[in-house]
């Protein structure tokens, strides 16, 4: 038989790789709601309350905000082709896989692409920033990295947006990680573009890229004299169907526009303040607990990104196996190494609703079995005991705080 | 109160639009299965599935067949840019919106574009085509809307697929409507390029965009000169990811290819062949109702495509009126008038799970309700007798050639 004719039993994993997260069985059951057009006022309801409770997350009043019809990927090619004509000059920051895919993006456009180079681990920082835009008569877009997935590094985005108006260019923000798991404040950091993903820590599957542009980018892509060079990622025609005219552009993918409107109704019922608490505090206790058992975390601890964690894969330990063995034995997938940390470093998520301190106590004690099996002997409960005295340290000077 | 707080309960639409079509509660159902992982084997078995069935449904061996993450605007982007560098020349027929829209994007791509028109409501036939592909030294492809779903037409595929051949061009065909309600066969019609989507015939939500290319279209992928100018719908590093060594490109939409996999195993417990006569057998009923009311068909009668039927809003009738009718007292949606047939004519839909009798009668009887109100005088359930005269000879005509 046909794998194809078996009826689909999927194994039911902890999700604690780089995305996608775990999805709430609310959000998975608004997937079963009967379909509506794209064409239908009932529907036309669902995107306005989707827009709105973006705008929420992005904290911003930018009009032009929608979830696009792609994953993030598409968001970041949405960003860039719209901003982007041939021949403009743009300025990438890259400190990680990210950085490097936004000037393979901008390539694609035509764009004369300038990359300033930060050490992998390391934040993207104003200074060499500003010493590149300095170089060019006219650049017309940066592009930033917010949080690195490839490394676990979150870049301090209201500095770099500062350089880069100082300069006249647009700033344009990659928040696929960080959206729902940290503060993105379009408006007060001046943001000009941001775009993210639905099945990071917003909750959703994968499958579509909300993005926000502010006045100054608007105005960009008002004024362009080429047109767009993607059809499907044009913001032009993208804008009239969601917030002007709703003349047909494309059909929207009804059933995941369900889906991200529930995962946000979630997380403005958990409020962004306790959800971003959340992600600190579950990826302090992680990371407690991945020190107690000697291994070294690779990111800058000044600029940790907290829904994702990389830890480096330690002396004579084999990466694959013991990633394969946590997915088979235990049913918990990590995230091995992209590009220059393929091979040596483990990408530890803990986003939206894979956030948990249950999450955590489940790697600490799956790693705290697998690893002896490698010859990497460890103490047992020791990495549990150290993330226990983390939550309890953070939950107390919390209530000191308050 | 936000509208976004409340509890979402859509109401029960009949769906007979030009898509997305009403889909199966078993369809439904697998998208609330829990996530794996892009990067997860278990997932890659699903993928194996979905691309097996895509193979069935296509009619074809090609290796290279997938589902894109996007709906069938981003196939029809994939398709033009995966094939077109810029200065390409290429000719695109045009018999309705959806060949305006390939000119559209294959403009963005930088290529040459010349057209031929064809009157709407009238199939791309092989000689205006011959004759344009004559005027040229070299042509790279031709772009062909197989089912045009802004005036119900089906064109003959082998004849212009044979003709383009001929002239040492690529054949790229649209068969985002007729792909699961007509027979699409690549290999035997030699098609080069053919890409559909998800929520027409296939029964499965919106949001992915089934392709496959032949054996020319591969290798000239493969030869290309230039870079893919979409980095997201690049087929070079999606055929890696689907078919090869599944390295990360980006994070699949993990709960629509669970519904694409019903949604397909559906289509194959039914058999294709049985599928496209209930198409037929559903849609020829609807005519023959339409007809009895005095509506005028748009098509021409011997290219209608069974999945989508154009009929003419008559002298006096209010277009959007009938339609608010429709889907606010009967809640049955159907499609308006695309481009020159905006405000003109009809569209409705028969796809799928939609594609039922009781659909049919549903539609043809709310019709007799509404048009009088326009002033349109119908006699009363004459609709309705023609529709089962049609079942019925339909299926005495059946019995017979058994």
């Amino acid at each position: 038989m046909e794998g194809y004719l078996k009826e689909f039993r999927p194994p039911h994993r902890i999700l604690m790789g780089p995305g996608p997260s775990e999805v709430h069985p609310r959000v998975l059951q608004a997937m079963t709601a009967p379909l509506l057009g794209h064409m239908d006022p009932e529907f036309f309801s669902v995107m306005q309350g989707v827009v709105d409770m973006l705008r929420l997350v992005f904290q911003t009043s930018n009009e032009l905000t929608l979830p696009l019809s792609g994953t993030g990927t598409a968001g970041m090619e949405a960003a860039l082709c719209n901003m982007l004509e041939p021949q403009d000059t743009v300025v990438i920051a890259v400190n990680g896989f990210f950085g490097t895919r936004m000037i393979d993006i901008a390539t694609r456009c035509g764009a004369q692409v300038h990359t300033v180079s930060y050490p992998w681990g390391r934040p993207v920082e104003p200074e060499p920033l500003e010493k590149e835009l300095r170089k060019h008569s006219k650049v017309k877009a940066v592009g930033v990295v917010h949080g690195e997935t490839s490394t676990g590094i979150l870049s301090p985005l209201p500095e770099l947006a500062n350089v880069t108006h100082n300069y006249g260019a647009l700033f344009i923000a990659d928040a696929v990680t960080p959206l729902g798991g940290h503060e993105v404040a379009l408006d007060q950091w001046d943001v000009d573009v941001c775009y993210s993903a639905t099945q990071k820590c917003l909750g959703a599957p994968p499958g579509m890229s909300p993005i926000s542009l502010g006045p100054r980018a608007t105005e960009v892509l008002r004024s362009r004299k080429s047109l767009v060079q993607s059809l499907y990622l044009n913001l032009v025609d993208l804008e009239t169907y969601w917030h002007r005219s709703h003349v047909y552009h494309h059909t929207t993918p009804i059933s995941m526009v369900y889906a991200l409107r529930e995962a946000l109704r979630r997380l403005v019922e958990e409020g962004l303040e306790n959800r971003f608490q959340r992600h600190a505090r579950n990826a302090a206790a992680l990371r407690g607990g991945l020190e107690a058992l000697g291994l070294k975390l690779f990111a800058d601890p000044k600029y940790q990104l907290n829904p994702l964690t990389t830890v480096l894969v330690p002396e004579g330990v084999d990466d694959a196996r013991v990633r394969s063995r946590l997915l088979l034995e235990f049913n918990i997938e990590i995230g091995g190494g992209l590009g220059e940390l393929q091979g040596r470093a483990w990408r530890i998520g803990l986003m939206g609703d894979s956030c948990t301190e249950t999450n955590v106590f489940a790697l600490l004690s799956a790693l705290e079995r697998i690893l002896p099996r490698e010859g990497y002997e460890v103490g047992r409960g020791v990495s549990m005991a150290a993330a226990q005295q983390v939550l309890a340290d953070y939950d107390s000077e919390g209530s000191s705080a308050r």
